[in-house]
């Protein structure tokens, strides 16, 4: 029986490619998508089809915050171009402990079907500068999970796998493509909108790692 | 403006009396409850009633845990007596990560109202041997926290309270009489059913602390 892990499915670019990776190196990927009151909704369905094309499982875990605090929640607040974000600034867009969350449902998910690994696709060289997505804060929730969950304590503690985090928005575009990432069903924009608007943060950094890479970027033909 | 905390309430005695505790010290409440399936969803009830006898405005938050795991969560699995439960054995009620999550949510929701603080009811003495209820596993998440958040980054990072755990049950009900806490209004059997089955772990543990206590339960009168 091969190896499990469950995969971070955001229906982004990132999360697509962990995921032919995890495939890659073994394992049997189980999908996990957040359905979050996050205003580009539409990429829960990106998410949902990458796993399908991948012949992967995937589960919706379905929550709110209603705390919001954040411009990617919140409709009220505008959702800020690229050259509207101050450099060093972490962005409105910014979603307070998204990432714990997400790892959180994720360790659950892993230590219930007995996973050994779990794949997230979070990247500190180009991003939107969140602190959730930087190699120290990986390193310390690992510890914590492992000091806090039944698997750890009995010694098997479930391993977060974070490939892409050193990679160019490039480098990660030219490994996926390598691995036959369907790059046509994924969707960055975090505006909510039918076509991507081409000035989010997200958009940019998308558009720059396609052209960095040398690849059109087949979402958009 | 007095200072925030965020309090996690589950309806059970331990999380009644860090309510109380945080509002002692001056500390405006904001309670944060888990409808998270679990077959106890009667103690969602008493948790808002709680809090609204604390005069505290409570938020609750609905997810699913579709990987079950848990004898807390799937109808399928018994609900352990305290002396089917063998010694040092991390028992069927566990939930995984489940304190990781709730946590989780909480950290969200304190960045997001700009609280200073979390407290939640762990307590690592009387109880059933959870491992994300000791205090290293506390520690630990607070470090992760710190870097993960735009908070810690920004150098007023969320502190964690865990007042109760290092005291016993017996300790907990003195000090929460003397605060005042509702605890007629608690509720703390895992099963889910119209009155507490006094013997499982949760029950037992309970009972035992009011009599060591040396009061009477509320909530059996």
């Amino acid at each position: 029986m091969s190896k499990k892990a469950i995969v971070l499915l955001s229906g982004g670019l990132d999360s697509a490619t962990i995921l032919y990776m995890a495939k890659d190196q073994g394992f049997k990927p189980y999908g996990l998508i957040f359905d979050y009151g996050q205003r580009h909704s539409r990429e829960i369905d990106h998410a949902r089809r990458i796993a399908r094309a991948a012949k992967c499982e995937a589960k919706v875990v379905h929550f709110g915050m209603p705390w919001l605090g954040s411009s990617l929640l919140d409709k009220k607040q505008k959702i800020p171009t690229r050259k509207r974000i101050k450099p060093h600034e972490i962005p409105s867009t910014y979603v307070p402990a998204r990432n714990i969350i997400f790892l959180s449902f994720a360790m659950s998910y892993a230590e219930a079907v007995k996973a050994e690994a779990v794949f997230i696709g979070a990247n500190a060289i180009d991003y939107s500068g969140y602190p959730d997505c930087r190699p120290d804060f990986m390193k310390a929730y690992q510890t914590a999970a492992r000091k806090g969950m039944k698997a750890g304590v009995e010694g098997h503690s479930i391993k977060i796998y974070a490939p892409l985090i050193k990679k160019t928005k490039a480098q990660i575009i030219q490994a996926g493509f390598k691995l036959g990432v369907p790059y046509e069903m994924t969707w960055s924009c975090y505006r909510g909108l039918k076509k991507p608007c081409g000035d989010c943060d997200s958009c940019l950094l998308r558009s720059k790692g396609f052209e960095d890479a040398g690849y059109e970027d087949p979402a958009l033909s």
